[in-house]
């Protein structure tokens, strides 16, 4: 690809995921991304065929992403999730786009970067139960779940719980998230 | 108020849940949910002021309904969470609705309803860690936070996930929740 036409495109993404993170794939405008972008519709079309393939753009870049910054280590997965944790205060952008993919699961489509980074985890934590090193009492499925959502817990409240638990330090908050995570893992 | 006020005002808030489950509070049209309830915007105004008062209205019966379906039980909260899970599980609307209150926590205004129900919880936890039947590990605000947020654990995964999930029973969904809140108790 040509220089001018990684920079277009670089610049679409990036202006895809301040849409999408302030709108949700439904609320997303690509007029909005094209001229916030300084580009035009037909660039959109061209290089990501519609909205939905933008939306998936930005989410595979979302997921390789989160693996690069917060890569599992399942013979420590307390500490996963207090790495999560940090990714997703540390980029609220991040985080609003990841709680759009949940909300309007209906809607998204499977993207393969996605796919690719969960079936990586369920491997590694299949690995660390069958070497002894992980509890089996829930499954690598019910695991990951319960750890990628407990990381989640202090960015997904409502206003009147936001403002009992704001004087709770950052690092407190990382400290709930890992003691629960060890919790669910003794036997 | 005479019964067509009631029912009027009925209408428009059930045409105002469904469309703020749909489309949440950035996104909900007055004008539909006056069509949908066979009423008019000048109504929607003259019982509710606008549409942010009408968000309230649905939030209000939301907790309520709540607190009356899935009580707080201090001394089992274990069974609490699963009381939440079963409540989001059989009212998929509500469960929604819940989620955009969250989603949109900056724009969502405190309702009185809500922080009623919120200090409630907190009042009974603070009564059961005084009276020695709950761990004190955590803060009562920490515990409810979590508690609440891990009652929501399988409603609020990406596709991918959902997909490995899907023919995981509710019977086990819901003990992983209850067995989560557990562990999170024990000493």
């Amino acid at each position: 690809m040509a220089g001018d036409a990684r920079a277009t495109k670089r610049r679409l993404l990036d202006a895809a995921i301040a849409e999408f993170a302030q709108h949700g794939i439904a609320g997303a405008r690509v007029d909005r991304i094209a001229s916030s972008a300084i580009s035009n519709k037909a660039q959109i079309y061209h290089y990501f065929t519609n909205k939905d393939g933008l939306f998936d753009a930005v989410l595979g870049e979302l997921a390789e992403d989160t693996q690069r910054e917060a890569p599992i280590d399942a013979a420590d997965l307390p500490e996963y999730a207090g790495r999560l944790f940090d990714y997703f205060v540390d980029n609220p952008v991040k985080d609003r786009l990841a709680k759009w993919y949940r909300m309007e699961s209906d809607r998204a489509a499977l993207v393969d970067a996605v796919t690719a980074s969960t079936n990586n985890k369920l491997a590694a934590i299949t690995k660390a139960q069958e070497a002894g090193l992980v509890s089996t009492r829930l499954t690598p499925v019910e695991l990951l779940a319960t750890i990628v959502h407990l990381s989640a817990l202090w960015s997904s409240m409502t206003p009147d719980m936001s403002r009992h638990a704001k004087d709770i330090p950052r690092e407190r908050r990382r400290q709930v998230v890992v003691d629960a995570v060890a919790a669910l893992l003794r036997d």
